[in-house]
């Protein structure tokens, strides 16, 4: 059994990661802290969580577990992921703190510097489906963010076989609890309900230089990217729709067997039949992400959707986990 | 043409307020005051407000106005009341403060003595429909309460008229907006979509001794009042179901024919056709107050419906308005 | 293993029971039928589905298994679970069928003959906490209606011990998926949202006898019952609040012992501590039926939540199926 | 004043212009027709709605009015219309029978000959801000789709003033009652809340050769449309993100100048001030078109909002008899 804690565990994510892992068969919850409400039982804070009670992080005995993950706002992440690494415990970082390689772009995007530069080189980016090797007994992984998740999978066989040229268009859809559970007017019911808004359009959000720096693993000559989240009326839920210029000779037909080969082995990523497009309704609890593939003239439209808080966070954090110590990958994920 | 200020006009009441006042053809908004936000233009705040620029409350000209509509927090209210009237200025108080006409009852639910008791006795209750008298020309209105005001309207003809005996039971259902609109985890829209929860339940609700006060005023014994309020997953709406034991001899068409004859004359308020049930959808957006009659057996069961920012708040502060200086009394609300 | 088919898997509890069963350990699916959309792929019916192909009833080897659901409508299910008992399998009948023993009942309720009379002796109340001895080994199960579930786990250790007096008033509040499937006017979103509808109010509604003659079982003089049924703008989830007169001497804590004795072993039924109101959120997704208790003056306030298609339908058959056979009775429930 | 009948007044944009006709000064409902609720009260579909007995199509008085607004079904609507045209009344044409002023195109896409070919000719293209000189004293009106109202007002000065080169891909997101309200599944609450879901994209929606065809009239040389929409679980507004690929030397500040220049007079279009974003919050229960202009690297993205029901229907109707008839265009629209 593998013996595992959480780091803030009264957000979404961490409430995700307590109920992915009840149903666990090889995994052991031995401690959930939180700052605020540390004391109380986590069935208080949400009434259908399992009851736990809530320890502050000073109480947590970081050391008698095999991994710790991290739900901890940006910043406060790195420098605890230092103090944990010094002993011999993993760390699965689901802040964005361990993302970007290069401390000098985390600057410029955090406006801080980073607060633990030493550990970047050794982090690995957790999507799953192309950093698996990496990932077998890593110490610390850097979970990817929800966004980048659905648009990675979705863009990478398209990239990576250089089948488009010219930008990368993702308009993104995001349900609520992707903006976390810290109450603000941006997430207030009314001002949500009944309404859409995009926000931090074209090349402002904190996600794109991620989604960036892995088309240059991906591609010798990186596209533009331009990226635009819209908040919708939905508790959770994300779905991508991208747009790319395809060079000639691809078809619909050509463009989704190179999907299917692309993600033949993979369990949790579905390419829909030809002529259908991904909806929430497809990934929704799960965590798998679909991907639906649509060419109208020359432009290759696809649609990707993933639960923003399982495959965009929590189930991925799992499903490294399993990797890392080599465990059936499924495990608690189906 | 009247001259109005808004103090608190930030909040949805506040809002609402502004909304309304855009369409009455007999009043002009000179100033409306935030806290937080002076110095923005409201549009900032609701994108789809006029434009007009908030002002603090001390830049506001509180005395070159004919009515201040106070959209304060409780205990703000009553002193900012109090200073208002030194001038000749009429005050709308949306707040709680002058509901209560007992100093007494009213530091036993809101904690602390009241701030400024030697105005309770002139303040006029606004449930419009049952004191236009006192209305005309009144100094300062209390304006009801979202809750009251659907409850009053529909138990009023039946207590007034001693149909019933045993208790008042009201199982309410409320939209968000009645939770104001200050961030909390109780409004963040993933707490409340696809939830439902009941909240201070049973005699521990603030409207209760609100609700109960008028209960003295209709009926010589007053009922025992049990107020069970529920938080509903809908931006705004307020119905009331109410349960009481009807006397022997009652019916569901001689209780029908009852309302029909007291709310004959009242533009508002909307008695249903016998087996017709109230629900948001009869009110939203608008003044009114629909009510549906059921008898089943002995029970006489109502259904009330309102929309809570509108005859619950903003719509009836206008309508007080209109009364107290004596304009047609469906202006701006139609 | 025990093999299982269902009959009419397109509704909302065919496709709830197809998921639980996925995390069954004990259940093979056999078949699973559909009328319009036989020979479809179920997956194409609901994107998360798992893959099964859809056949008729006709092409369904009804004898080829040890257990059938049926989730047809009302009627068509009596007539068909009479084809299906002289063979040798048993039924779980989720419609309304056989759910009232008496045949003239069903006939007033219902407005024609009971198509399989004789069967009703036999029928065993899948109520599951009550009765258990009846279920093992049972041919024929009528799943209680997802109103009763909420209301009768509620109410029947206040009854059975004669705790109050007077009429019983169940104030309830059903999330959409109660009114099925097929589309109409009712349902449609934009009706829905943003509304909230009281609906067959008082004693008109079907589910009314069902909890009446469970009253009968467990008082020698059955109170009156007023059911008040409300559709609320959440896609799943049901709460009742219920209101009765205690008998002097009940305190909120007398009864609060009362119940969490009576359901002290019960694994589904979560009696929350005082002060603590039940809400959809603690029980959605799950099996599990929560209750308030809340006394106000001589008032019991009772909240019962549960997911109408979990405990309220396709969780409490599978519970009811792991008692016919024998089985751990939390299997494919946790 | 103005007589008018509708002629399908059940439906969503039916029922809007009845609401939107009780605010406008200069025009009295004569008739409102429904061919499955004749004889109803308008009340009775809709209880928000004011009292109107519906009647049948046969029984409307089509001679008696000055305007007749169809809000039928393709095809029946163009017929309806020839009739009517033989006597002196005016038609304002809510379907999409006449938008297309080619009959082949409309053969290909509605996949049925012309009803009427030859009116097509007279029809006015009810875009208003572009064709009120057409609009005064036209006896027909093709009132635009609620997806092309949203992409024209944003796109037409970019395209006009030839700013950018390459396709332009429209990503739409509208509100369930764009669908209609005749009940299916797709518009079923428990399908759509809590899902997000694309469909029709890329070049097969019927709005696409709509927006095609008044590219034709703003271009020399047309460019390639790429449209995507999708379905939100909010009951009313759309959001067209638009993305196109600019000219050099275009920036931020000199695209938002062109737009406020092209719309300065235009009371309904408001175009946002820089680095705002549009959303249904701008629109909504408007008639407005909110129109903000982000640009990134060399892609200009517009987003671009309207209430799908008034100005993407009933509001732009009401607006263009207020042009036919040369009434302030304001009017019943504020």
């Amino acid at each position: 059994m593998i013996r595992a804690g959480i780091l803030g565990a009264t957000g979404y994510t961490g409430l995700e990661l307590v109920r992915l892992m009840q149903n666990h068969p090889d995994v052991n919850l031995i401690f959930a802290t939180s700052d605020s409400q540390s004391g109380e039982n986590l069935k208080k804070v949400f009434p259908s969580a399992p009851s736990l009670e809530l320890i502050s992080i000073e109480q947590a005995p970081l050391d008698e577990v095999d991994v710790i993950f991290l739900c901890l706002p940006h910043a406060a992440s790195a420098s605890t992921a230092q103090t944990i690494l010094e002993t011999n415990v993993r760390v699965i970082d689901l802040s964005a703190d361990f993302r970007l390689r290069d401390e000098n772009v985390y600057q410029e995007w955090y406006e801080y510097p980073h607060p633990a530069p030493k550990l970047l080189g050794e982090a690995v980016y957790g999507l799953t489906e192309f950093f698996r090797e990496e990932l077998v007994g890593a110490r610390l992984v850097a979970n990817p963010g929800c966004y980048p998740t659905s648009a990675l999978l979705a863009i990478q066989p398209a990239l990576k076989n250089d089948i488009f040229t010219g930008p990368v268009i993702i308009d993104a859809k995001s349900g609520v609890s992707g903006a976390g559970r810290k109450p603000s007017l941006k997430t207030h019911f009314v001002e949500v309900a009944g309404n859409l808004s995009p926000y931090n359009i074209g090349r402002v959000h904190r996600h794109l230089p991620e989604i960036e720096q892995a088309f240059t693993w991906w591609s010798s000559s990186p596209p533009l990217l331009i990226f635009s989240p819209h908040l919708i009326p939905a508790p959770r839920g994300l779905l991508s729709t991208i747009y790319v210029q395809l060079r000639p000779g691809w078809t619909e037909s050509s463009v989704c067997e190179l999907y299917q080969d692309a993600y033949n082995d993979e369990v949790f990523i579905e390419v829909l039949p030809m002529g259908e497009v991904a909806t929430y309704a497809h990934v929704n609890y799960s965590n798998r992400c679909a991907i639906g593939i649509t060419v109208a003239e020359n432009i290759l439209i696809l649609t990707s959707a993933i639960d923003n808080l399982i495959k965009g966070a929590s189930g991925q954090a799992l499903q490294n986990m399993n990797v890392i110590f080599e465990l059936e990958e499924t495990h608690g994920l189906s």
